[in-house]
């Protein structure tokens, strides 16, 4: 069986991002069943899938050589496959962030808090500080402003008014425009994290069949990270009132409890709205709420 | 008195590394006499100094705005002022580096340990990344040899064999190139941290003396740091085998001790010599042999 034979030597070179986005993608690729760990200062974590290479890159550089095909795949934020314009298969997004699951950073147009700039309109023929530069010009050909961006190795928020008269950067929180004192202008990107693949990758059906197997748990277990199933119990007399709330939320599954009045519901909710939730179906007498993550969708 | 009153209004703009330089940076600063703290996430650290203005920047930037004349001085290393050819004025050598003081790191050419090439000769038409491209360039020039070199963001010694065949990386104690097994070819620079001035500042009479006053008590700090003070007694029999003991290292000071045979001596040393220099002290017939701390040298 020759064909078994050549997929066993087969292997997904696979880039994972170093600094801000690398514990996140640590824990997912962990939590979707990989073990993986990263031996301090070397930039090929172990993983336990021969059919795996990992190599720890900047996040600035995955899509890069994704688009070449020096890795078969990896994780990258939208943020630096534009700037880099790398051709690139988006196999799925990937929903988490720094510190954050389920909402992304943004990079945006900002200016300390006292400087007379109102608007985007108003930096014509300024400079302005961005560490993606092509993104920023795009943005700025888009909103009819001629500027000068300047290529921004990073620590932006130092740099406005003396060293540029705004600055584009990436926020996930704000705090750190806040201690600055930075007023925002304008969302110039917001970014989203994406499991990327080779286009010549794509083309190997074996690869491509890994890739998307990969994506599938990971992409899972993220949603799943967001979700929680929602149990409760209510007599007939309640069920419409309860159905009623429920129905925003999902599709509920309702089962009689044999021999009694009474009814099983189970659904699935954001985990992010149980807290709204809960309480209505409360209102509406449910009885013995239970509320569970979720761990994986598949 | 209007040249007074200029004065109080003039300010030295001084950018400080962001990064591996700057604990170190503000640690001497703090040690020099200056009063200094960083707000977390804030990029302008607070100085007891109203003549003082400080910044944090990446260690790429600073030479570029020192040349410009955006900062009038600051903490750099001399690898980031030859890539960027900054045209500015090196004040004095700091001598401190991310975890050492008294050598720094260097850049080195290296490659995989099974890699089959051996010297840097082998790398004619090769690919090279490195995060200091035209000091690469420069390096390969003077050596004969026409190679690729490709632009790093960092990370570089992930990337040998698969997206490079050599790297150009940085190295203090060679620990990292160590765990990724990588093996030195050559060393391409040497690195020294510099305080460095813009040409515009040193124009200017009060930024260039209170630049030079920086300088003079940041590096009398990090030299006091490398010096000991070494004293001893000794009777009139053993004191020439004790200066010749002392003439090694610096020249000795001698006082006899009024109304006895006894003798007085004093001299400095490298603190890193101590370990060699006392047990010769004892050896000579030296007793009492006290070895303190400088603090500052002026």
């Amino acid at each position: 069986m020759p064909k078994i034979k050549e997929n066993l030597r087969q292997k997904i070179v696979f880039g994972i991002p170093k600094g801000s986005l690398q514990g996140n993608s640590l824990l997912f690729l962990r939590q979707a069943g990989f073990n993986i760990y990263v031996v301090p200062r070397v930039c090929q974590p172990k993983i336990d899938d021969s059919q795996i290479n990992c190599f720890l890159l900047r996040a600035q550089e995955i899509p890069k050589y994704v688009s070449l095909g020096k890795l078969d795949a990896g994780i990258a934020a939208t943020d630096w496959i534009l700037e880099q314009k790398a051709k690139v298969i988006e196999v799925c997004d990937l929903d988490f962030a720094k510190k954050t699951v389920g909402r992304g950073p943004k990079w945006v147009l900002a200016v300390p808090q006292t400087s007379p700039i109102k608007s985007v309109k108003d930096l014509q023929g300024k400079v302005v500080a961005s560490e993606i530069v092509n993104v920023t010009n795009a943005y700025l050909q888009r909103k009819g402003v001629k500027a000068k961006v300047e290529f921004s190795w990073g620590a932006s928020e130092a740099k406005a008014p003396l060293f540029a008269d705004a600055v584009v950067d990436i926020t996930e929180t704000g705090e750190s425009l806040r201690a600055n004192n930075l007023r925002i202008l304008d969302t110039v990107l917001e970014v989203k994290t994406k499991l990327i693949a080779s286009p010549l990758a794509w083309q190997n059906l074996w690869k491509r069949e890994k890739i998307e197997t990969m994506a599938m748990l990971i992409y899972g277990r993220v949603r799943g990270h967001q979700m929680s199933n929602i149990m409760a119990h209510t007599t007939s007399a309640n069920l419409p009132k309860i159905l009623a709330v429920a129905k925003k939320y999902d599709q509920a599954s309702v089962k009689k409890i044999a021999g009694t009045d009474y009814y099983d519901i189970s659904f699935r909710c954001q985990a992010l709205q149980a807290r709204d939730l809960l309480p209505a179906l409360k209102m509406a007498g449910a009885h013995g709420i239970v509320q569970s993550p979720a761990f994986r969708l598949g």
